[in-house]
């Protein structure tokens, strides 16, 4: 099963890169911690950074009810541009134009909206937990009707959605391969060091073994 | 020296870690190894995954001629918002909605333009390899004339531009102090692998010093 490509979603340059199958798109998601949020405001460009969840084919994105993305959301929805990317090394090639990066990204595009029901912000909120922490929406206490009604959930349907995946080393020109430069790739992931618990955190509390050895999907 | 806050790079929430300073700005966006680049297409926001280069007050991104942004830039340049964003950390609190990141991030906005001169395309060009490893751009093949011709590169003065960011451990409500649950950091940091050099590359050339022990600047 595979979204179905569109104008918007078929890049102009490295079409081999692009990816479509949900597999791929869902693992970046999911792996990815955080995304970038782009809308408009007042026809302007605005991109920030910000959490996301992916269940089954929705995607939900944190905000605060006077934030500038939930204040630009009116009733139709805002459109928006969501893109969440993954570095997995530096390519070093003997040329300088052959550079690049190992990379795999999803760019998902759509009209979000502000889930408007109790039940999905709550659905929305605790998967914004389990993304960032497998496990962690079980183990806090749950936010009460003050705090959702001044926390704003924006949800995105996945449907005119891309990847980009990157691998492999770099692309000499033949001409290039006996130059006396080095090549190749510098692997990259994000690591977590020990959890550091609060100073005034009950010594009997130990640390969850969701964040001792904490890693990102896959 | 301080960038000035205009509407737009004023939150409207969160002013707290708001960050106007040059010296915190340049050190974002030179950490930063990638970032990603916003503008619109028929009204609608694009959100890329780029890599930049900062040479004093002018960011440099690179696209190629054929790339959207590239063919989306006009005579009179492309209304951009460039985000870079450092994730330091999970900040796990007691209750769900003062979970956060601790995280660093620089948004510019601007009027990006299309570098015109063969000079200034190498120097932004050169820029970028040095962004991504120092000393790069002096260990490669230099591009030839027609490369050039193929190669765009974005320019944006840093004008409009904020920081943001968010340090130390969570917020709890005072009556949350006591629940049963772990609160503190989980700190992340981007670790490169040792590099892997490409099969064919002539057994003599060593890896540079520059990739042997990489790192993010800072």
């Amino acid at each position: 099963m595979s979204y179905a490509p569109t104008p918007q979603t078929t890049p102009t340059r490295y079409r081999e890169r692009a990816r479509y199958d949900r597999a791929t798109v869902h693992r970046i998601l999911d792996e990815a911690l955080i995304c970038h949020l782009g809308y408009t405001r007042g026809g302007r460009p605005i991109v920030l950074p910000t959490t996301h969840a992916r269940v089954d084919e929705t995607l939900y994105l944190h905000g605060s009810t006077g934030s500038g993305p939930v204040l630009a959301a009116g009733p139709d929805g805002l459109p928006v541009c969501v893109t969440a990317t993954l570095v997995d090394g530096l390519v070093l090639a003997r040329s300088a134009l052959h550079h690049s990066m190992a990379y795999r990204s999803v760019v998902a595009i759509g009209c979000a909206r502000l889930v408007d029901t109790e039940d999905e912000k709550r659905l929305g909120l605790d998967a914004l937990l389990n993304h960032v922490a497998a496990g962690r929406a079980a183990d806090v206490r749950p936010p009460n009707r003050r705090e959702l009604a001044a926390t704003a959930v924006l949800a995105l349907d996945l449907v005119e959605v891309s990847a980009s995946v990157r691998d492999g080393g770099p692309n000499d020109e033949p001409e290039d391969l006996a130059l006396p430069h080095w090549a190749g790739v510098v692997p990259l992931r994000v690591v977590a060091g020990p959890a550091e618990p609060v100073a005034d955190l009950d010594p009997a509390i130990a640390t969850p073994p969701y964040l001792a050895s904490y890693r990102r999907p896959h």
